[in-house]
């Protein structure tokens, strides 16, 4: 089928998916998630050849060794995605919630209600259990689905999609909710495709991402780059400041939520430094620094201009030495990529005053960047973590997934009665009530 | 001033203005009202300078009689922008709301705030009184503002571009907060400019926003059309039903919430049409018919299919008759434009089917189309009104120009703690304090 032809059929089974009621979108999830246990055989096999494709192209130097790890599928994940899948139909319903509600008149009120985008698009990497994740996701937020995973992910992919869509439709969820496509130069279609499409969430590299963002109309959900700081406050206190610095940079420096730049203030440079750099080097973190991070650690690489901009993921840090809140504050919101930022201080006001003037989407005080998630924030699921300003920003849950309608109930309301010289006033009026009371039969 | 420098002034300034507290940011907007009030003729003197250019214009029919109109202040006029900045300045203030808060752990809490989007690119028509009512809009959300308004405009929005940026300067708004552009092509250049813009707000004609949609990747929030329907059901009241359907139309056809078509149930066309007919007449309403129509309305002119996608934003309406509500929701999630549609109804199963099915930004039960508008909702202001999906939909209040930051407050919190096989469990309990208490000094 062609790719138009695909996201057409997606934006027709969306406006039929809004019939469909939670515990109907549940059921199907349900459905899904006894299948994939049922199949749990056969989608192993299917994800073997995947990995064994793998492991030629990795022989040919053609993909790396952690892109191979992540390909493979076990019973143990398997059953991880099983109880996903099931969570996911656990979550509270995020549609249909009042989230305004205004008495305009007697008789005449109005709801602004929580309801599905419409047609997403997700672009992901080579991971198999990326599907089943995102697709459990839409349906539950009543939204139709476009997917494109990574090549390698092929047979893994083409598995739980043909359960996705004969499962839920077997369960009368509308035909052509779920789509994929598998082809790189599909993609350039679908950026193309803003009638059909209201989102685009691309999770992957960051040159993905950019070219995403870069050739597409189509708003985008996600971040291309994780440059995280952590600053140490001249009214830090010290075990914490080294503390967080060591997990931030350490305990997974592959992730974007890992911090990238430590900025420390003039004023305990001398004592900070020398501790977290004996801790780096024992965990083997290069460390890159400015002049006078350098008259400390002596060992410390010089820090290029090009450092401040670049996202590592690896065990390498750049360090500055600053003389003031303001200096670190301009730093970050110069180099920073608006994802994840820290201070580490004592003095509440320095807290507030970096809080409130670091331009990110998650600015924490004395605790690590790495905390930066969806899950651990509470959201119960993650969408995706976004640095734009726009929709949904930080880590996204379910409700970034939908948008609001106005829901309004009159009893033959005319605007005419409202305009004049006789003009009736409104009462703008606040009610707490379900906007299914306005309905109720 | 080169286009690309006001842009980055405006997008420096915009991290200086987190720093101004609500009160200051009030102070300011007073301070301009009170201004305006003691130019107000040196303002009058400046827009009849507008006048006399469009007069000559309009007899070289270069401009229409309206857009001389909308032209025109006088001291009423002028009295009324005084009260709109004032009673922007006292709206509560839309920064620093916690809008979700959650306890991650002991000592360790999760905070959804509202803070400024950033930078906002307004390009409206020649109404002089835009500028004011945006710019205050925007300085009271924190955010910075580039304005391009219509050039017929040109001296009265010099006149309140001074104003605002003088006084506003001189009560500690960061300088530069404020930027306006005067050429066509200057706005070729900012629809390009994404990294110092967040959002681009169109107000003006369907051409002007479609190609503004068309070429940036800037998030626009606007409206093209508004192809409005009322579908009368079935069930409806006719009495209601002549009512909404005469107000939809005639009340005001200009406007993008006037309805262009009527969808009509075939079991209440013989009843229904006849009386709407004779009032449409009346009124001097065109009525442009599907065949079925016609047999009732014998003088209906016959309808294009281009009938069905237009806005006539005039005395002018395109009438179908349907057989089932379905058909209804098809036809307006076929040919609408996602703005405002409306069902007549005395039946809560169609009513409850209509508002959940029909893809739209605001859907009415028994009340006109027209009602659709920030002021009237009781949103206190409109920024506009959005028929995209993502940000805001529908009416669009001063929470339209926020967006939301996570703050995390920890007291030396690292994420090792929360992994491996002594992992310490998340708490997730929901708070219900303001963010700001958990940074009290």
């Amino acid at each position: 089928m062609e790719v138009v032809e695909k996201a057409k059929q997606a934006r027709l089974a969306s406006l039929r998916l809004s019939k469909l009621s939670g515990e109907e979108r549940n059921s199907a999830l349900l459905a899904v998630a006894e299948e994939i246990e049922r199949k749990g055989r056969w989608i192993l096999e299917e994800n073997r050849k995947d990995v064994e494709e793998a492991e030629a192209l990795l022989e040919r130097g053609e993909i790396t060794k952690p892109v191979l790890q992540r390909l493979k599928l076990s019973e143990d994940k398997l059953a991880d995605i099983v109880r996903m899948v099931r969570s996911v139909a656990a979550l509270p319903d995020p549609l249909g919630k009042t989230v305004y509600a205004m008495e305009m008149d007697e008789g005449l009120e109005v709801y602004r209600v929580t309801c599905p985008i419409g047609v997403i698009c997700c672009i992901f990497e080579a991971r198999p259990d990326v599907l089943p994740q995102i697709s459990s996701l839409s349906l539950k937020s009543g939204n139709a689905i476009i997917l494109k995973g990574g090549r390698e992910a092929k047979h893994s992919n083409r598995a739980f999609f043909r359960i996705f869509r004969e499962k839920t439709e077997e369960l009368g969820v509308p035909a052509g909710w779920i789509q994929m496509v598998e082809e790189r130069w599909e993609v350039r279609e679908l950026l193309g495709l803003e009638e059909y499409i209201d989102l685009i969430i691309p999770r992957g590299s960051r040159d993905l991402v950019k070219y995403i963002q870069q050739n597409t109309r189509i708003p985008v959900l996600g971040h291309a780059e994780g440059i995280c700081h952590v600053y140490v406050d001249e009214h830090a206190d010290i075990e914490k400041a080294v503390k967080i610095c060591f997990d931030a940079k350490v305990q997974y420096p592959a992730v974007c939520n890992a911090a990238e730049t430590l900025l420390v203030h003039s004023k305990v440079a001398g004592e900070f430094l020398p501790r977290i750099a004996e801790l780096y080097r024992r965990a083997g973190v290069e460390i890159r620094g400015c002049p006078r991070t350098r008259e400390i650690i002596a060992d410390a690489v010089e820090a290029t201009e090009e450092d401040w901009r670049t996202e590592y993921l690896d065990l390498i840090i750049s360090v500055k030495v600053v003389d003031s809140i303001d200096e670190a504050i301009e730093h970050i919101n110069t180099y920073g990529s608006k994802h994840t930022d820290a201070i580490v201080t004592e003095d509440r006001r320095n807290a507030m005053r970096f809080v409130t003037e670091v331009d990110s989407s998650s600015v924490m005080v004395n605790a690590s960047t790495r905390f930066s998630d969806g899950y651990r924030y509470g959201l119960g699921a993650e969408v995706g973590i976004s640095t734009g300003k726009i929709h949904a920003r930080g880590p996204v849950g379910l409700e970034g997934l939908t948008t609001t309608k106005y829901i309004v109930v009159g009893n033959g309301h005319v605007v005419a009665d409202y305009l004049g010289p006789k003009a009736k006033p409104f009462k703008h009026r606040r009610i707490d009530h379900d906007w299914r009371e306005a309905l109720k039969p």
